[in-house]
């Protein structure tokens, strides 16, 4: 089994959610992606989660919309850290999915990232295995220095520009 | 088994619910109550709703704040309708709980009532069981004519004290 | 007369309640639909929801945008269940319309379902009908049972896709 | 019968209400004032608007919270200006009756005031009737001076205090 | 003078503000249009009000987006009724002008109307003029009739389109 | 003529804006304060501004709540920095405030604080007269040494009472 | 070094952080807690956090409230896991700190728990540690079963005392 | 060094803060202007900001969208006056940007604008200048003149249009 298990509530979720693939594939962590639903499909949800906490699986990753139980329902079947991405939709731009995904009740926490940043989710779980794994770690500060290398060109090509 | 099943995700709820049971009480409505968490006790909340949907149960309510589960999780269990009622809780005046109910996914409905309303949840169950049930819609129907009776005796009331 | 009513306050809210349509006559429920406005037709909302509960009109559907008072004035008028459907306008994002058809002083309440959401209007209206129909249950059971089937092809595809 | 009515869905919107008939007596305004829901007494809420249209009522006046649909279900019923008071309710502020009040359709116009701020109902109805009643305007302009000399006295004592 | 004035802050408002012009227009009622910012030209505001009030001017209505402080500047400086317009802007969808038009302190009312919708504030605007006009009362009266008759159109082609 | 000018709406709003008092006079600058209304006192405010500016009067803070249209109004009358401090009011929490302060449009800025944060407010004063008085930049520098060394202190307590 | 550093905003926020003290105790995970302010002692926060990751300290938790910087802040200076606890203000009721907790920028995320709910924090630190200790995934499992006894027991009361 | 620095969290943020730029120059104030992320680059930040302070630097405009702790983290590392530009993002239309700019608390102030409003921002900059220099205030008065003139030609063409 992988060391992450990302599961979205819906297959057209995947634009929010490639970016949390796109991370863990460079950092060389393993995962299992899946569509299914807390509402929809709840026992396969249920039967997901207990494979990944019986296998050695580290972390869940869960993107939904709306309601967005997704990630609540995934922490209520294992003690396995569980991140929420919360994702927009039409009408109320997201607040309904956050609030949902981040006011969980004292017992059950779900580690929410910002809105549709399934990266920031991906980045977390790194993190979180990282705390056992010294490769990660180095991995999460190479990530943050080429990250800072790109902004100091994108600064001398704004000063180039506008000065 | 009884007519109604009414779920709160904390007995702290029960300030917020109590008005549920004394409409119920009053419409002669059978019911059961329980306290059952849809993150902190989800076996029990499955089973519960799968016995009530076996038995002769009709409807059920659930009541939860924060990111209010509760009937969302319900539904996914039930095909039976389900009313959400939302719970204000600190901070953020219960929006929270209102989005986390009402935003559920196509296909799995819960019929959401106003925020901390247990009365009206109550009143809508009994609507609902009164499609199949005469002595029931004339006791929504008696129901009606009471209210306008007090509001008629408030409204002279007023106006002796205040034209 | 036909089982369900559907009402909306301007036909161009047809774009969002035509889901309803076409999951009430999947399931074999018979409706009626009109276009009609607490506002601008009060006395014909009036008469059509009359007829409705005289005749064997079991569950009335609204959906109306901004102010949105069209369900709670339908409920002022029938003791049938009614199941409002908040429509999304430009500027608030529909949580105009949400609040004013979810927050029903007690005594009437309105069944509110998700934003836009009326195919799960539809759906309520059928489990509530159900509650006196073995056929619609099963129904409803089978409906849950596709809708699963659809997920789990879904998720083999994002599986081969990304993993 | 009088030159304005003022209506509210609840007894206990008269701490919130109370203010417009300070300011309407104070003006020598004739008025009514009843309780009235739009959803509890729908009929007694037509009735009233249609005897006030038909005697010489000039400007009606609605309090409600929650849904709030008071101020426009008596638009729908009557071409007078009518005013809409928002009251506050415990857990969304009042945001609710504010949304329900205001964003009525094309059409139908209620003319809002702020959260709870009845005096000004009172005083924009003053202001409406004045438009044909220079006594009124003259009221207003000496409200207005008094309101003025009033807060030049707070501003000597603020001075003192504090500079 | 003519008996309405409309004021908006930016000439790129009159989108929304043209709704206004044509109800006032088709009601033969007369009326004054500028271009005026609360902030960019107070004295122009001013002398504008002080005219319109001087002259035969009954009714004032200002739209403004953002902060949207020029209803309540207008109310400051006449006694006249004084409509305010929100106008929706990027980001915010308009909160912003709603509550920065519709929340003034006791004293100064502004008859606020929902968001963009200036053709409402020409409504009001005839309502309030028809107060002392049974021309104009007449003239809404059929402009009820004229809404309900096209509603009922809609109707009947909705029916046959999707029942 | 002072160099800072304190104006709030209402003389309650002095609980507020006493923190502003207290931090001008601990950093020895010079302020007037008043009460004046945008709406109820407008030429009042226009008058005071324009003698602060005449005067060597360099920032002026106002603080509102509700719409909250003092420092855009004072804003326009004057090219010196305005300062504005939203209030919070019952029912929406001070999000209009804040919202009708801080949207100013182009052209006309209002240096928005936070709500009811007047001390900030005046802090931000003395930065600003502090671009051109090194006296104030280092009592500046002094005063978030002596924050920091009172965090310092209660950083210590934290550690004994709960480590 | 211990595993968790817990930091606050304000000694203030104890009443709120308490409970993650409660919670690291009962599951016997060391822990630091320390006074410091993103915005007051930022060079304070800096050396903490350095000091921390160089340590064996795991994860870190954050408690802050209004703009709420504390969590991203020390984000920006480790790659340790960083939980951000948002705390209720006056006025916003917490939005203010939830939004500007939760919102990061990719490349940079914080965990964001629940309003003021640092039990779940310090339940998610446990969690995280847990991936790689059995002990304390043993006691996550135990402290669910302790949970779902209580509730039971709850339960129980509840339906002696409505049913 | 110049008299005016920006900064912005990433490089997509320029289409919002050329306007900064154009203003600044029109008006005649040296500036710099970086981008450099208070989480991606923080000790960046902080060099450019203690840089800003040690030479003749009198203001800083900081532009952020999402969590935005630009302009917070650079006022935490200086005392001179830090203007916040909130960027509005996708879903939540900027609202978390506002507040997370604009809520700083006691001690630590931002001058916050309105969304994505980096004209005002630059003018509110160039009238702090302005407090110690003549021509400034002079520029601001022209640019007042020069805005109120464009305001007077565009009334003239509304009224030619719609009149």
């Amino acid at each position: 089994m992988s060391q992450v298990m990302i599961l979205m509530g819906s297959d057209s979720d995947i634009d929010y959610m490639k970016a949390a693939v796109e991370e863990l594939k460079s950092a060389g962590v393993s995962f299992d992606i899946h569509v299914a639903s807390a509402h929809r499909t709840p026992h396969r949800v249920m039967k997901l989660v207990t494979e990944a906490e019986n296998g050695d699986c580290k972390v869940i990753i869960a993107g939904a919309g709306g309601a967005a139980h997704l990630a609540g329902v995934i922490a209520s079947h294992t003690i396995l850290p569980v991140i929420g991405v919360p994702l927009p939709t039409l009408g109320l731009g997201g607040a309904d999915a956050l609030l949902a995904t981040v006011q969980m009740p004292r017992g059950v926490p779900v580690a929410t990232v910002g809105m549709g940043n399934s990266a920031n989710a991906a980045l977390l779980a790194i993190s979180i295995i990282g705390t056992a794994d010294e490769r990660l770690r180095n991995w999460l500060r190479d990530y943050r220095k080429a990250f800072e290398k790109k902004i100091l060109e994108k600064d001398a090509k704004i000063k180039q520009q506008f000065q």
